[in-house]
C-alpha cells in the first residue's frame, strides 16, 4: 500500500448562508482546497462528496457529477457516498483507499450539506432518517432523544454529572469563539447552558448543535509524489470505517458507540500509534455527551471516565488532549455531509501549525466522525512531516 | 491488479411490493446473493449499496450500515453510494475495485429502492432531483421532457422514425414476458404503443419505464480465490465510470451522453475486447429513445444507425447483440438504485447459460447504468470463464 497525504484543504463559512445553493457550497469548498494545493484540475483522477440528504433539503441528486462538472474536472469517476453525519468521513476514506491501493495519484474529496433554507419540521424529518426508522424512528424517537438517553445512562452508570457534561459546551464554544468559520463565535456560561431551554431531557439548547449550511473539502495525494507539489504535506497514517447497531435497543451498553471503538482501533493499528500518541484530536460533538462518549470510545479515557476528565482538563486547549479546539460541531455547526471533512480541515491546519487554537508543537492528529444512531464510523490519524 | 469474479447474485420481484420495506428487500437480494455464492457472512469484507432517494421516498438514510447490521455482516465499512439511475452500477465498481487493489477479498454489492408506498407528485419530485435543481429542473423539465427532446432531436437529425424507436418497447416487453421477475410480463404491440397515452410528445406511456420497488445483489471476489468457493464463477474483465454534463442545454450533441462513451471506452480498454465481442448486453433503456442512443454511445452501431438498427434485428433475441434480453427497465421495471445490479444480475444469468430468454454460447456480457440527464455511467463487461 502506498502512503497518503492531504495537500490541500478549503472550508467555507459554517452557518445560514442564504442565497447560496448546496453546488455552489461545495464548488466553493473544493476551489479552495484546490487552490491550496496548487494543482490544475485536470490532474484529479477521481472525485468524492460525501451528503447526507441534499435529495430531500435541497432538491438535488446526483451531487457528485453536478459539483465535478461546475468545477471543470472532466469525464473522471465522481460518486457521492452517503452514511449519515459519517458521510464525509467516508469520502475521505474513500479518497484515500484509492492512492494507497494505486488506483489513483490525486483525489478531490469534499462535504456538503444545505439545511436552513428548509422548514424545520422537514429537517427534523430528514435527519430522523439517519436512525432506524422500522423501529426506534417510527415511534418517535428522534437524535436530541437518543442522546438524552445516552446522557441519562451515562450519568446512572458512572456517576457523570450534569455539570461535567456542560463542560464540554463551554470549553467548545470558547474555543469556536476564535473560529473565524464557526456557526457560533461567542461563549457560553455554565449558567447560561444549565438554563438554556429544556430540549429533551437531560439535554438542553447548549448541548445540541446547531442546523447549519456549509461545506468543506481536501485534495488527497500519493506521499511519494506530495514533496514536489507542495512544502507541507501532511500524511494520513491510519484509516478506520465501522458499523455498529443502528438503533438504541441493539447496543450492548448505551454509552458504547461499537462502530466508533472498531474503527478507532482499526486506525491505530493502521498507524502503529496508541492514544496516548495523540497530540490533537476533532471528535464528533454532535451533543455534549457524544463528545463524552467518544473521547472514551477512541481509548483516550477508560469508560465512564469521561465526565470527570474533562472537568479535570484533560481536553482544554492546555490539557494534554486538546479536543474539537475549532470549537466542534457545537460551535462550529453541524452541516451533516460536511462534518467529517470540516474536522480534517481543523486537524490539517493543527499539524501546519496554522490553527486559530494552535496547540503547540503538535504532531499526530485524529478526526472522529459517526453517523446515524452509531451506525456507522471513521477514524483518521494524520502525522506533521 | 487482481482479478475480480462474480461469484453469487440476487434479485426480488420487481413492481409493486405493498408491505415489504426498503431494507427487507436490499435484505432479501443480499441474502439470495449470499446463498447463491455459498460464502459465510463472515467473510463478507466490505458492503456497497447503491441507492438514490431512500431519505425521500422511504424516510430512510442511513441505509448500507442498516442493512448489514440486519444480515448480521458485523463491524465492516458500509457504504451508500448515489449517482441517480446508475447508483448500484457505482456499487458494484467500488466492489470491483476494493477487490483488484488487493483491499479486500469478498464484497457485497447490492442496489435497492422503495418507489411506490410514495405519491406520485413525491416521486416526481424525487425523480427530478437527479437533474440540475439549479437550472433545468427548476424550469419545470422533468425526465420524460428531457428524453422527449432527446428522441425528437435523434429524429430530426438522423431520420429516425417513431416505429423504430417503438420498436425498442415491442422487443423489451416480449423479452419481458418471459421474464418471472419483471414488473410487466405482458407484450404490447406497435398499435398499443403508438395509441398509449401521450406523456411528454413524442413519448407515449409505452415509451417509459414504470415506477417499481425491488433490490439486487452480487457477491464478487477475487477470481484466484473463486475457483474454490464456486464452480462457476463470471470474471469481471472490464470496469468503466464516467462522468459528463448534467443538463441538456451543456451537451455538444443531444442525442449523445458523453459520460456513457467514456465509459464504454475505459471498460472495453481495461477487457481488451471490441464492441463487436459482445455477445449479450443490458442497456439503460429508462425510455425507448435511451436504448437507441445507448446501442450508439457504446459504438454497437454508428452514431444515428440506432433505429434503423433496432429496426433491422440487431438487438432481437436472435440477432447478433441481442439487447435487454432480461426485458430492460422497460419492461423489468427500475427501481432506481437497483436497476445496475439487475443488469449485473441478468448478464451473469446469460453468461452462466441460466438466463430465460438465454443467448446461445455467450460468453462476453456488457452492462451499461446511466444517471441523471447523462451525469454519470457506469459499463462493465463480464466474461464466462
Amino acid at each position: 500500500m502506498r502512503k497518503v497525504s492531504v495537500i490541500g484543504i478549503g472550508c467555507t463559512q459554517f452557518g445560514k448562508q442564504n442565497g447560496v445553493g448546496i453546488v455552489d457550497l461545495a464548488v466553493q469548498a473544493c476551489g479552495e482546497a484546490l487552490s491550496d494545493a496548487r494543482v490544475p484540475r485536470g490532474c484529479i483522477d477521481a472525485f468524492y462528496l460525501g451528503n447526507f440528504v441534499s435529495e430531500t433539503l435541497a432538491h438535488q441528486g446526483s451531487l457528485a457529477p453536478i459539483v465535478a462538472h461546475r468545477l471543470g474536472l472532466g469525464p473522471i469517476p465522481c460518486t457521492k457516498v452517503e452514511g449519515a453525519c459519517a458521510s464525509s468521513g467516508i469520502a475521505f476514506r474513500h479518497g484515500v483507499l484509492l492512492i494507497a491501493s494505486g488506483l489513483c495519484d490525486i483525489v478531490l474529496v469534499a462535504g456538503v450539506e444545505k439545511m436552513t433554507s428548509a422548514e424545520t419540521g422537514a429537517v427534523t424529518e430528514a435527519l430522523a432518517s439517519a436512525g432506524d426508522a422500522d423501529s426506534e424512528m417510527r415511534l418517535g424517537l428522534t437524535f436530541p432523544g437518543t442522546f438524552g438517553i445516552v446522557m441519562r445512562r451515562h450519568m446512572h452508570q458512572y456517576g457523570t454529572t450534569r455539570e461535567q457534561v456542560a463542560m464540554v459546551s463551554v470549553k467548545n464554544r470558547s474555543n469556536g469563539s476564535a473560529n473565524p468559520r464557526a456557526h457560533f463565535q461567542k461563549c457560553v456560561t455554565m449558567g447560561e447552558i444549565l438554563e438554556s431551554r429544556l430540549i429533551c431531557d437531560p439535554l438542553r439548547l447548549y448541548d445540541c448543535t446547531p442546523i447549519s449550511d456549509g461545506a468543506a473539502a481536501a485534495v488527497l495525494c500519493a506521499a511519494d509524489l506530495a514533496s514536489a507539489l507542495t512544502g507541507r504535506p501532511v500524511d494520513v497514517i491510519g484509516s478506520g470505517h465501522a458499523t455498529g447497531p443502528a438503533t438504541l435497543f441493539e447496543m450492548a451498553d448505551l454509552t458504547t458507540f461499537e462502530a466508533s471503538v472498531a474503527a478507532g482501533q482499526q486506525a491505530y493499528r493502521e498507524a502503529g500509534v496508541a492514544p496516548s500518541d495523540i497530540d490533537v484530536a476533532e471528535v464528533h460533538d454532535c451533543f455534549t455527551i457524544a463528545e463524552i462518549a467518544a473521547i472514551e470510545d477512541l481509548g483516550f479515557v477508560k469508560k465512564g471516565k469521561g465526565g470527570t476528565a474533562i472537568a479535570d482538563g484533560l481536553t482544554a486547549l492546555d490539557g494534554r488532549l486538546p479536543t474539537n479546539p475549532s470549537g466542534g460541531l457545537l460551535s462550529k455547526g453541524h452541516p451533516v455531509g460536511a462534518t467529517g471533512l470540516a474536522q480534517i480541515y481543523e486537524i490539517v491546519l493543527q499539524l501546519r501549525g496554522e490553527a486559530v487554537n494552535q496547540v503547540k508543537g503538535a504532531e499526530i492528529g485524529l478526526a472522529h466522525n459517526l453517523g446515524g444512531t452509531g451506525a456507522v464510523s471513521t477514524v483518521h490519524i494524520l502525522r506533521r512531516r
